[in-house]
C-alpha cells in the first residue's frame, strides 16, 4: 500500500457510491464524496436499492436514523452487493443506546457480508461484546483498548474495524494500523463520523484491500479535518472548510502527512 | 434567573437533547445544539425513542414535515418523557396552514405534558384560538398582540409560551419577559426557528425553570445571530457565522447583551 | 420577455413554493428559494399536501429520494395544482438508472399535467425514449444533442423541457433558448441540479409564461453560480457563495449578463 495512490485511482475511475444512511447527513455525506472525487447515490427504496448498487463501487449503510422498512431495504441492498461483489461499509451509528440500534446493527452483521465496519470505540464494543457506555449516540467510553478494540472485533466479525477517535485503530484481525491524523474540531460539528464512513466506502471501491482503503480513508479525512482547522473560526466556518479540504487534497500530501504507525 | 448561568452548566453536564424533528433542518439544529455545548441525538423510530428519551435532558418535538408514524412516535416519545421528567419543546411549525398541521399540534398538546411551546405570532395564535392569517409555514400576521398572546397561550395550555418575532415573547402565565436580541437576518435563512427550539431545547434541560431556559435561550439565541450577521455577504455567510457565534457565545457575553423587559 | 422581471415580480409577491423534494437537498433548496425572494414549504404528507398547494404559487416535484407513499403524495398533489391551476415542475433525479425511478417519472407524467420538465440530458433522453447512460443518478451522456432533445421532449410530453448541463436547453417545442450562464464549480457540490429546479418553481410562479419562466430562472441561477465561483477556494466555500450570490441578484444585472441565444 503506497497510502495516496486510492486517491489518484478515485479520481480518475469516479465510482458511485451508494449510500443509505441517515437524514442528518445525507447532504454533507454526499459532498464528502463529490469533493474527493467519487459520485454519490442515495437511494433507500426497496423497489430500486437492488438495482442501484450494481451500478456502485461501494456500498454504506450507516443506521443514524432507522425505520423498519430501512432496515429491511439496507439488508437487501448488502445482499445484492455481496451478491455482485460490492464492498459494504457499516455505520453502526448510536449502537448500544437503543435495543433497537444494537439489533438492527446486529441484524446487518449477520445477513451481509460487510467489509469494513467504521465506528467510535462504544459503538464497536457493544457490538465485540465488550464493556462500553453510551449516551445517546455518543460515544462515552469503552472499556478495551481501541487497538485491542479492532483487532477483536476484526476477528470475530471476519471483516476490518476501523475504530475511529483521537487516534484511530485499523485492523483486519492480523494488520493493525494506527492514525494519528485528524483534529478535534471533527468532533464540534454533526456528521463527520458518518463523513469518514463515506470516505472508507470512496477509498475501499478502488483499493487493494479493504484493509488498505480503510486506513488511506482515515489518513485522508484526517489531513483534511487538519487543513480545514487551520483558519476555522468556529464549527460553521470548519465545516465549509473541510469540503474545501477533501477536494484539495492530493496524493503526495496524504503520503507525505500521513502519521501512521 | 441570571442571564448567562444556564449556559455554564450546559457546557458543564453537556446534556443529550433528543429532537424528532423535520427533515429540513435535522442537520441544523444538530449542529446548534452542537455548537451550543449540549449534544444532539435524532431518533424517530416507534421502536426506540420510549428508550431514547431516558437518556435525554430534554424532547424537541417540531412538525415541520410530517408522517403518520413520525406523528405516532412523538406522542410515545412525549408521554415517555413525561413519565421520566424530561421537559418537552413543542414547535408547531406551519400550524394553521393545513388541517392535519393543526390536528397534529392539537393532539400533541392534549397527550404530552408540554413544557414550552415555542412558535411565530400565527403559529401560537392558531394554537390559543386567536385569528391568525398563514401562507404554508410562514407567518402573514396575528390578530393579538404578541404579549398578549404569549400570555393568553401559557395559560390556556398550562405551559410556557414563547412567541418569537422582531421581539420574542415568554410568558408562564403570570411572569413575562420581552427579548430584543436577535436580526433580520435571522429571517433570510430556514430553519432559525427551529434552531431556537433546539436551543430552548438545550437551555431548559439545565435551566432552574422552563420560563428562565426559554428567556435564556431566545437571548443567547438572538445574540449568536447579532454576532452572526456582523460580516455576513448574505444569507449563506449568515448561516455559517450563526454556527460561530452559538459557540463563541460565554455567560458574560449573554448576561451583558440581554436585552429583556 | 425582459430577462429579469420576474425576479422582480418574485421579491414583490413573495409566492409560496411547494416542494416535495428529496432529503438530501430539502435545507439547500428551501434555502435558495428563500435566497431568492419566494418562500418555501416542505409537504409530503398525503394527509395535507391537497391543502398545502392551493397557498403555492408552484409545485417542485422531485424524485431523488423515493418512497412509495412519497409517490402518491406527489401525484395527490400535482392533480390538486392542476384543478388550481398552479404549475408543476418535475425533476427526474436519476430516471433512467434504476426501472422504479423511470416508471415513477412516467407514472407523473402521465396522470399530472407538467409545465417544466427540468433535467440533465441523460435524464431527458431516457423519458423521451432517446437512448442514454445513465450512473447512479449522474448523467454520463445522452445520444441526441441537448437542443434537439429539449425540443423534442416538450412536443413529446406537451410542456416546457429545460435540459441543463455547460449549456442550458429550454424549448416549449416551438421557441428554444440557449443559455451559457453557469460555471463548473456547480457540479462540485450536490444539489445544484434540484436548485435550479426550485428556482424554476420560484421564477414561473410569476413569470408571463412556463418557458419565460425557465429561460429567466436557468439565466438567473447561471450568473449566480458565476459569482459563487470568484471567491470560491471549493466547493465548500462555493456551496455558501451560491446562497449570498442568489441574494444579491438584481434585476439589471440579470438582463445584463445573460448570454441567451
Amino acid at each position: 500500500m503506497s497510502v495516496g495512490e486510492s486517491l489518484t485511482r478515485l479520481r480518475e475511475r469516479r465510482p458511485l457510491i451508494h449510500q443509505i444512511t441517515n437524514y442528518v447527513v445525507m447532504n454533507e455525506t454526499a459532498n464528502a464524496t463529490l469533493a474527493l472525487g467519487a459520485l454519490p447515490v442515495m437511494a433507500h427504496a426497496a423497489d430500486e436499492v437492488e438495482e442501484m448498487v450494481g451500478f456502485a463501487g461501494a456500498l454504506v449503510l450507516n443506521i443514524g436514523t432507522l425505520s423498519p422498512h430501512w432496515v429491511d431495504a439496507m439488508i437487501s441492498a448488502g445482499r445484492a452487493a455481496n451478491e455482485r461483489g460490492v464492498p459494504v461499509v457499516l455505520d453502526p451509528v448510536g449502537v448500544g443506546a437503543t435495543r433497537y440500534r444494537t439489533d438492527t446493527a446486529k441484524r446487518i452483521l449477520e445477513t451481509v457480508r460487510v467489509a469494513v465496519l467504521r465506528g467510535n470505540a462504544a459503538e464497536v464494543a457493544t457490538l465485540a461484546g465488550v464493556g462500553a457506555e453510551m449516551r445517546g449516540v455518543e460515544s462515552i467510553a469503552a472499556g478495551a483498548g481501541p487497538a485491542e478494540l479492532a483487532r477483536e472485533a476484526a476477528r470475530s466479525f471476519e471483516l476490518v474495524a476501523a475504530v475511529t477517535g483521537p487516534v484511530d485503530h485499523v485492523s483486519d484481525g492480523e494488520r493493525a494500523a494506527a492514525i494519528s491524523n485528524g483534529h478535534p474540531m471533527l468532533a464540534t460539528i454533526t456528521g463527520t463520523g458518518c463523513m469518514s464512513s463515506a470516505v472508507t466506502g470512496c477509498f475501499i471501491s478502488v483499493a487493494d484491500s479493504a484493509f488498505d482503503g480503510a486506513v488511506e480513508a482515515l489518513v485522508a479525512f484526517g489531513v483534511a479535518g487538519e487543513d480545514a482547522a487551520r483558519d476555522a473560526k468556529g464549527p460553521g466556518s470548519f465545516h465549509v472548510n473541510l469540503y474545501d479540504a477533501l477536494a484539495a487534497l492530493d496524493p503526495a500530501t496524504i503520503a507525505g502527512r500521513a502519521r501512521l504507525s
